[in-house]
C-alpha cells in the first residue's frame, strides 16, 4: 500500500494538462516531480518496496520508463534492460509489434541480454490500454525469461490495462491509480 | 582525471557495433553498463565528483541522457529537468532547432523550470558533434540561466564536439574520448 502522504505529494506536483496531445486528452505531466529529488527518491523507494527480493532484472519502456526504471535498478542492485522504440538498438535485437489507436508500432530489446528463467519485473511510467506492457511481456517470454512482476507510476483505470495484462499472473502495483 | 580502473571496465563493457546506423559508422552500444549496477553507480560517482558543488539543476537530453542525468541529480540532490525531443512535452515549452546531417530537428524543454540565475550542468551520453548540445545551451541560456558545465560518458573526438561548445566556457568533461 503506498502511503497516503506519497500519494498526496504526487498529486500535489503532477499537472494535469488539458487536450495534450491532441483534443479531449488530458495529459499527466510527471516532470515536476523530477524538480524535487526528495519526492524523486521517495518514489524511487516507494516501487523499491514493491520489488525488492522478487525481481532478478528490470525491463524499463522507452524513455519515460528508465526515468524511474535505472535508479529502480541501482537501489535494487539488478540489471536493467533497455526496451526501446523501433531502430534505436543495433543488432542483435528482437522486436514485438502492437497496435495504436491508428497503425502500430514496434519496440526492441537487445537479444541476449535477459536470461531464460530470469524473474523480470516490467515498469513504465503509465498503465494506459496496456499495449506497449503487453508487447514488452512478449519480449522477455520470447527470451525464456518470467514476468513476476509489472509497476506504474500511474493507472488511467478506464482504459483497463490491468485486464490486459490479467494473463500473465504477475503481480501489478501502481502508485497512483485515476 | 576519471580512474584507468574506470576507463578500462567500460572499455571492456561497451560494445563497438560496425555499420549501425548506417554503413561506415561504428556504434558504441552503452546497454552493458546497465545490466552491471556496480559499474553504472562506479559511473554516476565519477559523474558526481565532476559536478559536486558547481551545479544547481541538471538538464539531461532524450533518452540515453535520462538514463546517467537522473541518477546523478538524484545523487547530487539537484532538480533534473528533461530536454526532450519534439513533441512529446506538453506546453508551455520552448523549442530549439539544430542542423542534422541531412535536414535538421528540434529539442524542447519546458518553460519556467529552469531560473534565472541557476548553474547549469547539461548531460548526454555521447558527445559528437554537438549540434544537439548546442540546441540544448540556447534552451538553458534563453531561460536567463547559465550553462556552467557539460558532461558525457563518451566524446567521439575527430567530430570536434567540444569546439562547438567552447563559446560557453563552461567545464567539460568526458570518462572516455575515442
Amino acid at each position: 500500500m503506498t502511503s497516503k502522504n506519497l500519494v498526496q505529494k504526487l498529486e500535489a506536483t503532477i499537472q494535469n494538462i488539458p487536450d495534450f496531445p491532441k483534443p479531449g486528452i488530458q495529459f499527466k505531466d510527471i516532470s515536476p516531480i523530477f524538480l524535487d529529488p526528495t519526492l524523486y527518491k521517495e518514489v524511487i523507494d516507494e516501487l523499491a518496496h514493491f520489488s525488492r527480493n522478487k525481481i532478478d532484472v528490470i525491463c524499463g519502456i522507452e524513455s519515460r520508463g528508465f526515468l524511474f526504471g535505472i535508479a529502480l535498478a541501482a537501489k535494487l542492485e539488478v540489471p536493467f534492460i533497455l526496451i526501446r522504440k523501433k531502430g534505436k538498438l543495433p543488432p542483435p535485437f528482437i522486436s514485438q509489434g502492437y497496435d495504436l489507436e491508428y497503425g502500430s508500432s514496434e519496440i526492441e530489446m537487445k537479444a541476449g541480454q535477459l536470461k531464460p528463467g530470469q524473474k523480470v519485473l516490467i515498469h513504465d511510467d503509465l498503465l494506459a490500454t496496456g499495449g506497449t506492457t503487453e508487447a514488452a511481456a512478449k519480449l522477455v517470454e520470447s527470451q525464456g525469461a518470467c514476468v513476476s512482476q509489472f509497476s506504474f507510476l500511474i493507472s488511467l483505470e478506464d482504459l483497463k490495462g490491468s485486464e490486459r495484462l490479467k494473463s500473465y499472473n504477475a503481480e501489478i502495483y501502481k502508485i497512483l491509480s485515476y
